[in-house]
């Protein structure tokens, strides 16, 4: 559709100008959610759920009501019904049903921590002491909390009429009810022929823990109810049409009737893409007539909202002696959480997603228990397949005697590559990027301390598409104001801004990129998927070529020839006959005497993403007296199709690396036996800081995507792929253990290594 | 350029929906200036001149800058001085150096209220404290307060180096400065042949006062300065990008460094066109690093802003004895207050507008004195020249014997007629409009009783046209949210909605109209001039068609069909091949999945636009004791081209003619012999109100404009041209006293009925 090679001599795009957002941000003036103020403004508090698995036989507000100040109370049966089924709204394709009993529970609390009701008062020690009155009677059932106890028949049933016929191997029991909400199946070649000709064949099951994107802002929302019954909502989110949608669904009104307007987002990694308090939040306006916030204390960010899945995983991969691949299959279940929806599809197309093999066998489950609903995290299901798949990889490579980098340099994928779910690769950065960790200073020095080892990963992401929208407003002293649809939850602003700037051959600074609310632009799809920089940077390139086409139109008829006569250039000079020719600010500045400013619009369906790839290589050195791994350092490699903004880029790797890091050695969410978690705050769920932390390196590899005017391709979420097996892989290689579980906590390893004799 | 035939089956337009803003104003929603708020706001306020002219000789401010609380004090000297000349900049076509010294005073205050020094402070009263803290020293000059002592020599002179060779008759004195600013002759034929031709003659001079819009919201303006130098204002205005480029001109950065946001308007009929408090708030967040909100108190209003000129006009025509006019003269001097920049021209080109006539000659003196610098009001120059040659009208028909219908029906302008400022008239409705007064109830209606009298009089505005941009973003569930740039200050949001709808064939209710900050649409012109509804009309309509290309387009790829055979109808479907359709509705329910949503986008500058006519017609009683004069009954007739929201053009009308018969009776700025202002309050400064009138009867003459895809005209301000005379001439019939002075308030009329000896 476009330029199959990116330009060459490219002005904007590569170079690393001041972000537009920054100053606001450092400045305090930048309006998040919390800072949204409205004349008579409640403020709502939900009561949650004390039981994980609970029937809800009865719930009093009438007290609640009474107390003054209390101006609303809501509970799910104030919600009218969605339709049944998966609707389709925008970019929406829900079970509504699921959505609003998340947001609210109906007839049973599935999760400690599940919305049971709101109330919005003058005040939030008003809204909290009502919540106390709201009187619930429960009647506690057995929750479950293991995956693999869920996926049992027998097990307490989170949902009546839930049935499947393609259960794992290894379920037992009997009953026609189950926790497993979906299947699927991916599958190329003859798989078993393939096994049955490798010579050597690992296999392997991992599980990984149930982890929080621990974005800084918590979850909020605020709403206006008008009396014309035009709803108006503050959302903190990475899709404002989404939440939109959402809420337009769960009221029960049409879209349009909802205006979202995108606040500054402190942190999302896809955890904000779904709504929790907005449409609770509009029904406590729609019944107080009175503007409504609501904000989520940490607590109920960790146990109300969504992290990503726990998981369990086999892996097992045969090769021949000299390396080359026969055989993968891969079976993940995963947790949803209280309801399906887990990235168990996303994690089977990934596993081996990053290798060229022609029999591949991958089958997933999809399974509800008794804990929070998951939500999307930063290339979502991907980092614990890879951590299974890349430490079988490992594995193998020990067992064949070969080098992990030869190995997978051997069996990556390239350009041409069947993927099991069907797609064909076109240009990719697998093997350059191999190769770029290969000739790096890191790969080529040496560990020689005791209790030091080095491990490596290669991950896959498939990255999106979708819709966006972008209004190019020319001003008159030759500067564009750009507005966008896209929330900008890590620099989107600045990136889509210079693809702007590099089509029409102006200055960066000459740009002001602008996010508006849902009603002021046209529709875009949620910041995710990897998305954002392609397709937005792509209605800003279309945006861009509808102002040029005006622009030559315009000169032509001051020149008084034909349109066809005259062109814009990429160096931002339109030429026309006889050596005439305007700048942009020149015929920007002739626009108000002959007809008038002008503007460009773009709405852009892209379907032509780059998948990315990414190698990590990283140094450990474990603690044998506590089991503390540390590390030591750390090199990101990536296919970035073209770093848009480098910094920008690398700053993205680094965040997906040290997340990863988090999940492979100290994250995760710990329950006690009765449902409840532990740790839910960050002083007790311990992320990964930069305490922990040396100085993440980074090499940026550019193949570009031919699918794409600049080569973009999306890089803010393969980075979370390889970090758990690399580091797990690391951990091996210091001490000889093959980490199965993670995270490998100090206690955890400890354990493991007194337990293998490793140490003493 | 578009259909010269307005639709015969016009759906939307034409009708009388709800306005779109109207719950938010009811409900107390709707966010004025005054209902800005921000972190850290501070409140500023501006120190003013008691001196009608003094020269400034020392500003100190240390003392102020010292007060706890005060955050910042500017004066002129604070401002970058401005290029010299005219500036051309936007819209605005401005002499820099008179728009920053009439918003803050730089050597010389040249009326009394000009503002000299502003602070910004924590609280107001803080503010307002300081203000007593700012010493100011001045040298008191001798003021001209008169038109007719301002332009002999010899007087004051206000602004140094002013000198012109054009004077009006009876100038006096010597020295070559002058207050006279500028000087307009406007002519077609031999007027002086017409004149010895004529055998009947009647000249008459004639004065009207100072007259002050009267909008119930103050002036004000919010601004903060970002460190990056980005600056953003709300903005009660009718014109949020001349406010944009004001504030760039002034403080010396370019318009696309500022961003203006037009809160909700609380009246402006053209007062609120100029800047005042902008600038200065923008300098004093520049300097305070804060937010500053300034709003003016009433007396600042009267003071401090612009109302329309004083005018000494003398009117001479001259007739046949058939009641052919031969010849038409009008000398017409304008008080510009303290600088240049009275209606004088727009007086010149209306005074004759509304007649077929070869001879006229009008000339125009545009006057400086020592009193607020007027600003635009509601057909700016119009009424005062309709008063003055209406009301000789009135008296050739008495001297020729004729009904001054008739006269005027005999001489009125029609299609063809050749307007001395050189425009010749396309189909217009100055007949159709005459004659529809003449087959009312109220024309043929009579009067009885002593001291009673019927006035007429038909007045004329131009209408101007100007570049509007709008952008149609549709949503989802088949609606449209409809993105412009026009403040809306009388109903624009709903009647540019309802010509969308129109063009789109959908409900007015799907379509959700928005007013938006300068960066977030196109460039578009001030709310005045009657432009609005029409020229706005006009780019909703051709951005319905981008629209309307956009679908078919997609229905073609739907259908796989050539684009060609599938066509948007009027109707609101497109049909297609093989009896092939869609309602709007339904193809949009295809967009998300056939390459996503669409936009459409249009950019139009306009010259187009229709002049208006309104013929009035009043009864008056007058109280003979008290000269208190009461309408007794008011019909106002217009021809509205299309109207397309019937409501709002009768709402026009009545508004233009109250505040028309305000002017006439009661209001006007009542100064003292020093300078000041004595009844700065809306108490004192009496506007005619509901109490005062009786209900103002309307009749809408729909002459189409062939110049626009629905026939609409400007409406606002033709409406406030007659009444002045109507009422004139009314007073005439019931006393026989002629005013040639208004407002013909109570004292002032029985003092001439006593003098005139028509009273006892």
């Amino acid at each position: 559709m476009v330029s199959t090679e990116p330009k060459k001599d490219l002005r904007v795009v590569g170079t690393r100008p001041v972000r537009p957002d920054g100053v606001d941000k450092v400045t305090g003036l930048a309006r998040y959610g919390a800072d949204v103020k409205l004349p008579g403004l409640l403020f709502g508090r939900m009561k949650r759920s004390p039981h994980p698995h609970a029937r809800i036989l009865r719930i009093d507000t009438s007290k609640a009501e009474a107390l003054p100040g209390v101006m609303a109370v809501v509970t799910n049966a104030d919600f009218p019904r969605p339709p049944d089924g998966i609707v389709n709204l925008g970019e929406l394709s829900v079970n509504g049903n699921f959505l609003l009993d998340n947001v609210m529970a109906s007839n049973k609390a599935l999760y400690r921590g599940h919305a049971i009701a709101a109330v919005a008062a003058t005040d939030i020690h008003t809204a909290e002491d009502a919540l106390d009155l709201i009187e619930v009677e429960y009647e506690a059932l057995e929750p479950v909390l293991d995956i693999r106890e869920a996926m049992q028949r027998g097990a307490p049933i989170l949902h009546s009429g839930m049935t499947t016929e393609e259960l794992p191997a290894g379920v037992k029991g009997d009953g026609p009810e189950t926790n497993i909400a979906r299947h699927v199946e991916l599958s190329k070649g003859d798989v078993a022929a393939g096994f049955r000709e490798a010579e050597v064949v690992v296999e392997r099951e991992f599980t990984t823990g149930m982890y929080h994107q621990g974005y800084i802002e918590p979850h909020n929302g605020t709403a206006l109810w008008k009396k014309d019954g035009q709803v108006f909502i503050w959302a903190s989110t990475q899709g404002q049409y989404e939440v939109r949608d959402s809420v337009a669904l769960l009221c029960g009104i049409p879209p349009s009737r909802v205006c979202v307007e995108p606040v500054e987002i402190g942190g999302g990694f896809g955890g904000k893409t779904v709504v929790y308090m907005e449409p609770v939040a509009a029904l406590l306006a729609k019944k107080s007539g009175r503007p409504v916030k609501m904000i989520m204390t940490r607590q109920e960010v960790f146990e109300g909202t969504g992290p990503t899945s726990g998981t369990q995983i086999r892996a097992k991969i045969g090769a021949m002696r000299d390396g080359t691949i026969r055989a993968m299959h891969a079976e993940l279940a995963f947790e949803a959480g209280a309801y399906p929806g887990s990235p168990f599809t996303a994690g089977a197309m990934c596993a081996f997603g990053a290798y060229d093999c022609e029999n591949i066998y991958v089958e997933g489950w999809d399974v509800v228990l008794n804990k929070p609903k998951v939500a999307a995290y930063r290339a979502p299901g991907a980092p614990a397949a890879a951590y299974a798949v890349e430490s079988v990889m490992d594995e193998l490579a020990e067992r064949l005697g070969m080098d992990p980098m030869e190995l997978r340099l051997k069996n990556a994928a390239t350009e041409g590559t069947r993927r099991v779910d069907g797609a064909t690769f076109g240009p990719i950065g697998a093997i350059d990027t191999l190769k770029a960790v290969q000739d790096s200073d890191h790969y080529r020095s040496e560990l020689t301390e005791p209790w030091q080892g080095r491990g490596m990963a290669l991950g896959f992401w498939f990255n999106v598409g979708f819709e966006s929208s972008a209004y190019a407003n020319v001003n008159v002293d030759g500067t564009v104001s750009l507005v966008l649809g896209s929330a900008d939850i890590g620099g989107s602003r600045a990136s889509i801004a210079m693809q702007f700037a590099e089509t029409m051959g102006i200055p960066y600074e000459d740009v002001k990129p602008l996010v508006v609310n849902t009603d002021s632009v046209g529709f875009t799809a949620v910041t995710g998927g990897s998305r954002t920089a392609y397709a937005g940077g792509w209605a800003a390139y279309e945006a861009a070529k509808d102002v040029q086409r005006q622009l030559e139109a315009r000169a032509a008829s001051i020149w008084e020839c034909e349109p066809e006569a005259v062109h814009y250039d990429a160096d931002g000079v339109i030429r026309g006959p006889q050596d005439k020719q305007f700048t942009f600010k020149e015929i920007v500045a002739e626009l108000p005497h002959t007809g008038g400013m002008l503007q460009g619009r773009a709405d852009v369906a892209t379907d032509t993403h780059g998948p990315a790839f990414a190698v990590h290589l990283v140094d450990v050195e474990v603690d044998p007296e506590t089991g503390k791994v540390e590390i030591l350092r750390y090199t990101a490699a990536q296919d970035v199709g073209k770093a848009v903004h480098p910094s920008y880029v690398e700053g993205q790797i680094q965040g997906g690396a040290s997340q990863g890091i988090g999940m492979a050695l100290t994250e995760e969410y710990v329950f006690d036996d009765s449902g409840t978690m532990r740790n839910s705050s960050l002083l007790d769920y311990r992320m990964a800081t930069a305490l922990d932390l040396p100085m993440l390196d980074t090499i940026l590899v550019e193949v570009a995507n031919p699918g794409h005017p600049y080569g973009v391709r999306g890089v803010g979420e393969v980075p979370i792929v390889p970090p758990l097996a690399a580091v797990a892989n690391a951990i091996y290689a210091a001490t000889g253990a093959r980490v199965t579980r993670l995270p490998a906590t100090p206690s955890r390893l400890l354990e493991q290594l007194l337990d293998e004799g490793l140490t003493s």
